[in-house]
């Protein structure tokens, strides 16, 4: 309890100050150059969490949206929802798969007009099946939020190692998308984690993210057997 | 039409032949040696086809079963559905998913009483829609054939790959079902085609069959992206 009350105020400063240096960034930080982007990822788990930690180390600027932002205290700013989207280049969807058509819904379409939105969701019960059978939920948030420029990834293995992908041999990561510059931007935040250029493998549009999102059940099938999440699959040829 | 004449009469020639080594098979060709298998393919169809040449190249031997054997002339004998599988040491199942249920049932529970059953199939419509989302075609095989011992197996790759997985760099091929013995079969005719042992993953149960059936839209969408057949996937850790 005690501790609390010294980090709140102390992670309402880091807002501050996150939000101050956002409004007078300079424009050298351009997504063009592909260098410092501003990362909002929605949501707070451990999913968000182990992103924030590896795109903050990649040299990105990351702020986390929480419904509940004043609730949370974390060593990245913690902002509502709509601000962290506002605020982002590039907002990561990291919330629970069963309810992110919900929450990114609630928060509007038009705030989402003209960005890029990688989700790396997966949608499922807790029993394992999949919530949008024969769709995705990377074809709904499209079809929900159509101003915004969907990216589908990361979400085809556990993200110990979608953000070290050194941890094993060679295996794929792939990206599925309406908009070329948007996947490459994708790409360009997957190298930054260490996944080198040619193990992405661009799947073609958002209809093809059904492909990575029923990929689930094996992969679900996969952790079952190896009784572990340390592996992945590799694309052959 | 003439040759049609001469090959049909062959063709049963052939039929008769098989039926009376079949009858009078020694028993040094017991699965417990993992020697020769009379191996009933249920399907005439292309998938069959391909499996039928590399089985019999390894030296198993073949029938392939059919609703309506006598329209069918090819190398290998045809004999009715019913009858591929009573003579099968090992059934397997290469009719098209989409009827495979309805086929498979029509012969009856009864004649598939302790079968091995290698189930290859992808049951989806045409425009590539899962059509036992969140289950099966394996699970609803074993559900409607409960004294099968089905193996679901074969179906992550095209047959051309799964015939001749030296066609590509190292990949893996899976093996699900209820039965360990079932499965053991199954590696060893995988072994049989080229698969070192170590690329056959068990991934547990009928139930895992889900797995590498929902895989088939990652497939799909992998296929369309590259434009080919000739890839596959391999677990890495």
């Amino acid at each position: 309890m005690q501790l609390r009350h010294v980090l709140l105020p102390l992670a309402r400063s880091a807002n501050q100050l996150y939000l101050e240096s956002k409004r007078t960034k300079s424009s050298a930080y351009t997504l063009e150059r592909l260098q410092i982007m501003f990362i909002g990822i929605l949501g707070t788990g451990q999913v968000a969490q182990t992103l924030a930690r590896a795109l903050s180390d990649a040299g990105h600027q990351i702020s986390l949206g929480s419904r509940d932002p004043q609730s949370k205290t974390f060593e990245f700013p913690v902002l509502p929802l709509a601000e962290a989207v506002a605020t982002a280049d590039v907002v990561i969807n990291a919330t629970l798969g069963s309810g992110s058509l919900e929450t990114l819904t609630s928060i509007g379409a038009d705030a989402f007009a003209g960005k890029i939105v990688l989700d790396v969701a997966n949608a499922n019960t807790p029993a394992f099946d999949l919530l949008y059978p024969n769709s995705s939920l990377g074809e709904q948030l499209q079809a929900a939020l159509p101003g915004a420029k969907i990216v589908k990834t990361m979400n085809t293995a556990s993200m110990a190692v979608i953000t070290d992908p050194s941890a094993l041999g060679p295996s794929s990561v792939f990206v599925s998308g309406e908009d070329a510059g948007a996947k490459a931007i994708a790409t360009s935040i997957l190298t930054d984690l260490g996944w080198p250029a040619d193990s992405v493998v661009d799947l073609g549009d958002i209809r093809s993210a059904r492909g990575v999102e029923h990929y689930f059940l094996l992969f679900a099938a996969l952790m079952q057997a190896k009784r572990s999440p340390m592996f992945n699959i590799q694309v052959t040829q």
